[in-house]
């Protein structure tokens, strides 16, 4: 299948190395890329990993006129309050008839009942498994794994950024060094205010609860308090006590709606959220079948986001499950 | 979709349940239960909760015929050594052209590539989701979710009973203590030997070995030392380091093919395979494209168990996957 990328950043990037090492097995071609710095790059035989960037093509549409792809992938740098441009590129591809894959939250996180109502409309599949956990099995856990289960709420810890910062203070640094050490890790962007104030978790729970408990809602209906104004000396308070703090994501039902929030709790250091390693993240499902299970996400990086999007890439070609008698 | 169930303990009768209560949805119908104790009950239109038990079936066969169900559900209790008789009823069922569901992990564990193989010439499904940590998603997960994916190896903890006995040392109990209270959890058996002696892990290490990393192996091949020789007072010594212990399965390949061990490993509290809590369970995977990811299970009981089975029936009767745009 033919695919058009939207960005092409270090998750494009990886994502193309992947397409190209498992092309055997998944025969995707690459046909035309867009980005705002480089230009657009075009070829239906398919895309080198470094392609010849020409003119930016003036349109969305023109760009997938020209790519002539059956999937758009949408990987550019969000605007995470709007979920634009990539919406705005959603749409077109669902009017074009083509097949979406994206690793954007903000789209989820704003409008997803929206966005699944026009996919199902166009007669295409949707979908965005890189949205949240970088690429660890979330959406595609719910949708192929749980049958017949409801999901009554969940508990994550799910932002990266605030737990290296919680975790320099443990070890005696101030705020601001572990910002630092954020920044360095490359997993959060130049003042690091969207994720210590939390919105980057708020985007990720609002985008959660609107996929496995239909919640219609966004992340500015999320109940929101970041980390800002945890101290060195309150963090390290805890730490004699033997407990930790996460920036904790939660959503529960209750008899008047679904109640969704984001906050800095103190945790056992043996607590399941709390364990897992440096960038790691923890998702538990609360569900009524199936009691409490979850995702866990060893200390992912670029790669594992790309993966997320191939995974996406075969199950919107249909290849999705093995068989059961795989050799 | 009709089915016959071989065993009717709390597993048997927790799914009984569930098929009850989800048959609008999923319109399965229990026409035979076949017991060792109670003897047989048929009912081609649907049997109760609480069957009338007639005289036994004379062979499996003979309960398979009078069921005239598309798919056996294997629940008996297990001579782990072997895997019988569970392993003769698949074979009898596959020999019929019957699916098979199986929460058993023997069969799973002694002899998974031919029973697979068994099962392709049949041209029938086989599926097993709560052989290993009683039905959260493991081998659906690797079947469904990581298309492309290959696992290089695996760390779990997977034996409650050990983790239990270990949790009642740390808290001043002796190795007796522990033992009785999972006895009274319900999760061993009289003298506890088999999961203390690390057979249980050895076991479930093996099947998932079978399955996700085609190891074509056994429990005896894998190099297993339980949990015995613990005392109280190491123990106790391991928990004032700020340390624990638990009884850990772990996979790897090897240049001279896949290593399979189970061992007593001394973790930090905040190791993930240490932080779920009472009985729960850690599965992760380590992989090529996906990096380290997993699955963890929070306190399960029968009810979980029993889900996993229902969710294999729902795959096996070709209605798994959610539809991306389900309401």
């Amino acid at each position: 299948m033919k695919l058009a990328l939207i960005g092409y950043g270090n998750v494009g990037r990886a994502l193309a190395r992947l397409v190209a090492a498992k092309r055997r097995e998944f025969p995707f071609t690459i046909t035309g890329i867009h980005t705002l710095r480089h230009g657009t790059a075009i070829d239906p035989g398919g895309l080198p990993l470094d392609p010849p960037f020409g003119p930016r093509a003036p349109t969305i549409e023109a760009f997938f006129e020209a790519a002539g792809a059956e999937i758009a992938v949408e990987l550019t740098t969000l605007n995470p309050s709007t979920g634009e441009p990539a919406m705005a590129h959603i749409l077109a591809a669902f009017a074009r008839g083509m097949h979406v894959a994206t690793a954007n939250k903000g789209p989820i996180a704003h409008a997803y009942a929206a966005l699944r109502e026009e996919a199902a409309r166009a007669g295409v599949g949707f979908r965005f498994e890189s949205a949240v956990m970088d690429g660890a099995p979330v959406f595609n856990l719910w949708r192929g794994c749980m049958p017949g289960v409801k999901v009554l709420g969940f508990a994550g810890s799910l932002n990266s950024t605030s737990k290296v910062a919680i975790e320099t203070m443990e070890r005696g640094g101030s705020f601001e060094d572990g910002l630092s050490a954020a920044r360095q890790m490359g997993i959060t962007e130049a003042d690091g205010a969207y994720d210590i104030e939390g919105w980057d978790s708020a985007a990720k729970t609002a985008a959660l609860a609107n996929v496995l408990m239909d919640a219609r809602t966004t992340p500015l209906a999320v109940g929101t308090r970041g980390i800002g104004r945890l101290t060195p000396e309150r963090v390290r308070e805890i730490a004699r006590q033997g407990k930790t703090v996460r920036l904790i994501s939660r959503a529960r039902m209750t008899a008047s709606g679904i109640a969704l929030r984001v906050r800095a709790e103190v945790l056992d250091r043996g607590d399941i959220l709390a364990a897992a390693p440096g960038t790691s993240n923890v998702l538990l499902f609360h569900t009524d079948l199936m009691g409490t299970f979850g995702t866990v996400s060893i200390e992912p990086g670029v790669e594992q986001t790309a993966y997320g999007v191939f995974s996406d890439l075969v199950n919107l070609s249909g290849g999705g499950a093995k068989p059961y008698n795989r050799q």
